[in-house]
């Protein structure tokens, strides 16, 4: 058993990664720690792991994490990961990061959209945790910076599509709907409960980090410079993101093109689920699941082609995305401890 | 007073109207009726309302209906609608129908994507009763079409910019995402609670009915052909409607030129509150109310204009528009009986 | 038009008096004050009020709110409202105290369950604000201590039956649900939107500190020393209380008896609507209005009466209620701006 | 691998045991049964399960279900259950009913609260399928009726207490706050969405189904009649219940008596977790998993009990407590296929 840790275990995308791991049958969870909650067992954070998690959160010490584990994941907000992982890659272990901190490769458009960057070596050698297009990177890579959700939501439908000769590249639009988990446990006026419930909004419109990372993807994968106008928008429920994605055809082509492609790219991918043209996901259907389900349909009177994505924000946007690309990096299926089936509701 | 009636007064756009009659301060509802309950106490259908409403359900009859009052509001299905009306505009009623059997101002449009039209010759006089728009008309009509939810949060924020020759008129995308009353109080499985409840689903996509209502509308305003490409979601909420509108500019202009034309063609309307740049409008800002909350945001790098509106779906949407038809009609302020205060919360 | 002013105008309970007093016909809203948003217009802060509200929050000044207010509203966190009514009470000033700190008769009940009390003489001469119980004295009362929320759905259906011998009163077990706009607009982790939503808890079971509030009122009313066994809850969403009041019966009775108590007490009463036996009351049907709706069940196997109340706990549970007893203070009718229909939906 | 059918497996009962059967390490499903689906794949009713279920509905066959599956489980409408349980048991297969009809032991109470018993000679070998309390009698069983979710939720924390001498019998009310899934999936105007969403409401009180359930047990269990008051109440949430149980004390005991008489009872069972005197569980600690989790506090000034338990609905309350009788019947270990961790949100 492969011993594994989790720093930040007490924020949402570090609890659900310790949910996920504490149920994973090839490796040991082995250590949490946490500002907030260091002494306390994790358990008295969430009560629901009573019983099935038993670790005490541990305050943060590159010594005592590197003797317990591995391989460790950092669920810390940006700039505070990129404090704690040199350290950590130089004493040899293994380390995906679920903040922004390791995702671009350009250290200029890092900064661009987030703060000086204090790592820069780092970025040249850690890999986009994007297992379905940079596997064979994930393998072998010492450092994973793992995707942000909006970005997963958004690269997946397009990958196969976007080197097609018949996509409009500068055309494309990204209208995305995320679950309010994705704001994190710290709280706010925004967050709080009567602010969200029964009320939608969209915010920081055309102005999201997450949209130069999906360019930065996006370009390095086409080669050329593409840029997404993109919007988020917050959901009143818990969990679960929808994009919904416009791009320009040049042509109006058959639906079996469309769909060949959606299919052959993600024939081996056992996370991406397509569907046929005309049906559609909803959130509900990935609930809780590594999963990302693509539908399509194209407005053919303005030759337009709407992809739609759902994922859950958490799993396949964060917590299981990370695990999938540990279960890469040790060889391990990628569905290991990613298989428990979806609620239904 | 003048009196008015009801005819569908227990689905949930008949039901909200009668809410909104009951306080009217120049009018009184002196008929509902209702199929499905006919003969019971609209404050049983309605326990809310017990002490407020003292009317019985009636089943409809166009002598009974004429008898009781001058100006009907017709709040059934579409095609039902056709049924009554000319009927009640050949007895001299005025009438406000909420269906969209008389929104079309071609035939043959409506019938593409609705089913024959029965009272053809009624279309011509019909007006598409957006206040906005079409206030000059409204006045004098004899039949009003009431516009659909989706179609109001879509050209409100419109119809200021269209014209402007910094505009690619054939590059509007609509994503708009409503509220679960717009589906009525007609049971599905669609609108079973744990079926709506924390998911989020994409519908109907490039294929839905308002989306000929709003390109005629358009392209009625502008002279020329335009085609929209619209997305209607599902949101895990009762009431309101946020519509994201995507358009191309020909060239990046500053962000005064838009906010004037917007704050210049709503200066006198009453319903319609502008935002600055960069400030954006939540469904819940509007709840209740006869409000369409419009903020802006121009993606530079991308040379798109991106539009946020927000309506609540069954007030400007539905009953409150209905009532602001009314009132020009009858010669009143726009804003009788629709000024109460928004809920906070 | 009499002047008033709301002292902590930005938390719920005072926006809501905000926005009831906003649309009110016989008052003018002259001042709103807020510690943290001084200098700010109301409607930066509730943009939903927009067009409504013009004012702008103040710093609180206790010479400021004399000179613009003949009566007050005070919706501060217990303690702060004891440091300010009575500074106004003895410039002469009206003073309905949304707080705590003047609905007890007890200081020593007071400061059993929340701090020294620093004006005890304020409490002999302040009323208890029910209007359903204290009308008379709040006619004349210079100072009204607004009831708590769950008082006041414990309290009214109580009322008319607690001295029926038939009653045991020391049988009487309340169990109460309310939407979290009760906890107010700080934010904290317990009102932070993914621990409300999907989720259902109890607190403060048997330890709440409206339950010495309604037992003190209870044992003044009967003349008797009355215990109620309290529980509240946390329902996922906003609006809305409904207790559930368990009292033992000494003999089995006539629906009659108790249908024609309940009837009689309020048969004069506006705000509360009586519903026959096995009929019962929805949050919903009062949300957004100033309604106490009651319900009742005889449960004959265990001599058992079942008592079922709703109210908006925001409205009849505290804004609404204050404006109530403003009415009555200033001797207009008691639904003067308080009419507006409730919300269907 | 022992293959187990699902008779009834769309509705949310069933489903949800096609979920959780899916991923069981020790039975096969081998057949799936739905009226109204037949002949559609699994996977096309509830999408979420495309690539996990490859079943096919199929039409109910008791041939064709006996030689598929040798334990099956029947989560059909009360009455149809009795009507295909007969012929599976006489074919000498084992069978867990979902359903009320074969959880009373006295068919003239069945009667009472449903309508005329067919198969009344079962009831004298039927096991009610509560594992915490007839684990030897559940393993022996060939027909088992699988708890109601209320007496569930009522029975688990009372069943330890309930023969202690300072405990009134007489005296016990239990208010029970449940999800909407519990209504099932058959659509209806009371579980629309719009009429569930920011509503609460009580229903039956005095008058549910489950009420004689938890009598009958009760009484069976202490020797002597029993009687609770009962209320049940729906969250507008899909998953969870939550009840309040309300106990008079025949004196005031020490907090370890109660502590530790909870304990001593859940000491070997796995599903059940007890919380220290003043802590409280929430629904969400146990959404999905099979986990009763129970607290208490002692109201002292009035001598009164409280418990508070909570289970998902759907799992401990339905699919997850048929799952555990399985197992107990096939000798696994009570908590194969159910120890996926909860979602923590």
């Amino acid at each position: 058993m492969v011993k594994v840790a989790v720093i930040g275990g007490t924020g949402y995308a570090g609890a659900d990664l310790v949910r996920v791991l504490s149920a994973h049958p090839h490796v040991e969870l082995s250590m949490i720690t946490s500002l907030q909650y260091a002494g306390q067992p994790f358990s008295d954070v969430y009560p629901a792991m009573a019983g099935i998690v038993s670790l005490t959160c541990q305050a943060f010490s590159e010594e005592a994490v590197s003797e317990a584990a591995d391989l460790i994941f950092t669920a810390l907000p940006h700039k505070a990961s990129m404090g704690v992982v040199p350290g950590l890659i130089h004493r040899g272990k293994r380390v995906i990061d679920l903040s922004a901190d390791f995702r671009f490769k350009e250290p200029a458009l890092y900064e661009a959209w987030y703060e000086p960057h204090e790592a820069k070596d780092l970025l040249k050698t850690a890999v986009y945790g994007l297992p379905e297009l940079y596997f064979d990177e994930i393998q072998k890579a010492s450092l994973v910076g793992n995707p942000g959700c909006y970005p997963t939501s958004v690269l997946l439908p397009l990958l196969p599509l976007i080197k097609a000769p018949f996509i409009d590249c500068d055309s494309i639009i990204a209208d995305s709907k995320s679950g309010t988990s994705g704001a994190g446990r710290s709280v706010s006026l925004a967050t709080h409960f009567c602010e969200v419930n029964e009320a939608f909004k969209a915010y920081k419109v055309a102005e999201h980090r997450h949209n130069p990372e999906m360019d930065e993807i996006l370009s390095h994968f086409t080669g050329r410079t593409i840029q997404v106008t993109f919007t988020p928008h917050l959901v009143p429920m818990t969990r679960g993101m929808l994009t919904t994605i416009y791009v320009g055809l040049k042509e109006n082509i058959p639906t079996h093109d469309i769909a060949s492609r959606l299919d052959s790219f993600y024939a081996d991918k056992p996370f991406v689920r397509i569907y046929p043209r005309g049906r559609f996901p909803n959130t509900i259907y990935v609930k809780g699941t590594n999963y990302c389900d693509i539908g399509f349909q194209v407005a053919e009177g303005t030759k337009r082609l709407v992809l739609i994505s759902v994922i859950d924000n958490l799993v396949k946007g964060a917590s299981g995305q990370a695990v999938q690309n540990m279960n890469i990096m040790l060889g391990l299926p990628q569905t290991a401890g990613l298989d428990q089936p979806p609620f239904l509701l």
